[in-house]
């Protein structure tokens, strides 16, 4: 396989530039796929994303001010409306047509993510959209943070497709040999690749002990799914042995999804947006902000292997990536990203 | 217009190197126009510039320690006078011929600088020192600071030419919304460019009615003026309403004269000497020092903006720079600098 | 002579990666002539040297466990032994037959260092080892440091097989007038090169004084040897004067041997080994703390200087390096190399 170098990204798709919280009536700058974004919220609350760029002189517009729905440069005062047009210039009394930001993203305000289009605003579609249900159902609680990785996007997709990883990684929180023992079945559909792992009958470790509040043996299960461009959705959970929850009847178990997104900053470096969707304890905010923190810990494990794995990479430019069969769900991933980025080249 | 990337200095032209209290007993080195150069004072004091590499292993001499009127290498001792010439090498009893420092730089203090002469040495010539005689007139003061940019020093030229971005840049200091208001006329006169500001019978802002120390309405004006390579001198004062000063009567009034000279380092950093002459409170040293503290907060501003500027402008390549009625001054500046670059060019 | 710019390192050679002390049961990463490198010890206190790149996804092997004589990946727990073979991969039961890492380094332990061999392994060759005797004979002892520079290791070359720039880099501590004024002989024997200094007669310095324990006028000599690819040893010492030592009676002197082994990192830095062997004083382990701590200040002159010395090298790309008669040492020791280099390069 070749190195995780990037080719380029995957255009006319959503990703995510911030929590929703992030987003304000301050404007907020944010690199996504090369490109610098600034994000503003107008009176309505509604989103604005445009190029980082003053069409003048080119000022960061993260740097000015938000006015009403507009958008004011911090350098020479001209203000810009949420669809990128200059609406006033200082000292002169006309503003030229045309005379706009270079860029308007498309924006979608959902999952308590703010997503913004990277392509051609004109074939922006909502229904591509990741379907990240549990996010906003009901009887579900949803949190999580934002980090920032000096790595290859693609290292962390590799990372959540094989959680094998968490013995040696997380030996000192949240690894378990179990997990690598346990054999796993994985699945393309479409776009998609899933890997699966049912740990059946088993000692409930502590964490789903206390969600679960039962005694006795129970059923556990681990789906990784990738969906592009870039987010992996963990299905994990337990449920009292033999219930039928490996048939689908989850009714006697308890059940979170971790949602990864990985935005692109440039071709090293990653902004990781986490959070987790949980059917239990829903709540208890001391169990939101005890798991939080935990996670927060546990990604800084993630982050200094994958920094590292990142430096190696490129301080060994003889060396090539190798594919064992604990890799398979990364491989699928990757082939899956690589015949997207032909098909974009091609119809380029 | 083309972005402000450096093709390239204009050379055979003076550019500041320090203020006068910055080069004495202790070698200086300073990087001007991507030349690393080394200066100090003889016994005389006067100032000696050189290339600030040691010929023998290019050493930078500013390691070294100045003995009488020459320079002794911190490596091997070797010993140079103020013309480059090796004087002693230590260990051997013989100084060939012709071994020297590779450039020795002529040399001019005046108006509180130290000015060093980038280019041939033969053809340097004090006449083409820029009139800065608000420095040194009797019946004057004038005082600074230098900070350094990471910018291009055209970027400030254009910030200083241009002064409405005091509304915004400066909005919580010396910011005005009259002064955006204000019209300016835009002049050139030979290589030199002037934008001025006449506010007429306006009521003067605090710092100019503690100056002026008299009640009532005032003509206030501002003259930017840009001379190459990169000097910018901005004429600033209030008079009493209708004496005459708009025709050149500035006897019922007080003046001040801001004093701008921006030495690149390199093609995206920027030595920056800031000072202000002034005729009014002349002998009064507190105003003098809040004055100092107060650019500097001032200044922090614009070096704020311009250095996210620069950023921006390598962060969007795909962008280009958009001149406006209030970009005239820096506009027709950066076009003498080009016309000269062209010169410049042709000539070599 | 052209710049010290590196074309590459000298290869089939041996270089030291570490003390003894450094090499234990943590895994210690380390760059020797642009290769990472992993070195650990097994039960037995044998070293392992490695590529520092696990062969399945390039993770450094620094950043894993030691477990009995393997190495284990920090992130998929892939088990290595010293022989670079993988001998397990967690998930799964077979491990493919030429599955190991990239490379395996021959290593020798030998005058308290960790020697790696860099080129072809089965060129290898213990006799390549230079001799360096005094570092582990009876009746001497010898202890040191490891220092980081940021310099072209031909630099730091240059500089020891010139003592004369002792008397500036070092005026502060060890430097010494008489010094620069002894002559020199410059000798080469085959790849070897020999600066002597003979200062007969003369009235001890402090240091020497203290060591030789007895008055009056003494014979001191300096002896610099260059030993390809990288090492210095340096003969110093003092005897009473006209007891024969220059011609090779030292039994009336005291007699110690300075110790660099310059490690090429990158052909900007180098790892700088540095050492002192002595027949004197030998059970004051007080003496040999307070010369590591001297030496200490004395190697962040020189480190000052040479990080200058190539930043300015770089930014003076005009000016190449002159070469007097103090240089000698440097400059026979740089043909040596710039020799080997092109037998080297022919052969390849």
């Amino acid at each position: 396989m070749s190195k995780p170098m990037a080719e380029g990204f995957l255009r006319n798709r959503w990703y995510v530039a911030a929590w929703d919280s992030e987003v304000g009536r301050s404007p907020l700058g944010r690199t996504l796929c090369g490109e610098p974004i600034v994000l503003y919220r107008r009176l309505d609350g509604s989103i604005v994303a445009l190029r980082d760029a003053c069409p003048h002189r080119l000022a960061p517009l993260s740097k000015g001010v938000v006015e009403g729905d507009n958008l004011r440069c911090g350098y020479h005062g001209m203000m810009f409306d949420g669809a990128g047009r200059c609406v006033e210039i200082p000292s002169q009394e006309r503003t030229p047509e045309n005379f706009a930001v270079a860029a308007v993203y498309p924006v979608i305000e959902r999952y308590r993510f703010v997503w913004v289009w990277i392509g051609a605003p004109e074939a922006a579609d909502p229904a591509l959209l990741p379907d990240l249900w549990p996010c906003e159902r009901e009887g579900w609680t949803f949190d999580g943070g934002v980090y920032h990785l000096k790595a290859d996007y693609r290292l962390m997709i590799d990372n959540l497709m094989d959680l094998s990883h968490e013995t040696y990684v997380h030996a000192g929180s949240i690894g378990q040999p179990e997990i690598t023992g346990s054999p796993t079945e994985v699945t393309t559909e479409g776009d998609e690749v899933f890997v699966s792992r049912w740990m059946r009958g088993i000692d409930a470790p502590p964490f789903w002990r206390n969600a679960l509040k039962r005694p006795g043996p129970v059923d556990r299960w681990q789906v990784c799914r990738f969906i592009p461009p870039s987010a992996v959705m963990i299905d994990v959970g337990v449920a009292v042995a033999d219930t039928g929850a490996p048939e689908g009847d989850r009714s006697q178990g308890v059940n979170g999804y971790v949602i990864d997104l990985m935005t692109p900053e440039s071709d090293r470096t990653t902004w990781y947006f986490w959070g987790m969707a949980r059917n239990f304890d829903i709540h208890d905010r001391g169990f939101t902000d005890r798991f939080k923190a935990q996670q927060g810990g546990v990604f800084n494990e993630d982050l200094a292997i994958l920094e590292a794995q990142q430096r190696s990479i490129d301080a060994n430019p003889d060396l090539k990536l190798r594919n064992f069969s604990i890799d398979a769900g990364g491989v699928r991933s990757r082939a899956v990203i690589d015949r997207l980025l032909r098909a974009q080249a091609a119809a380029e």
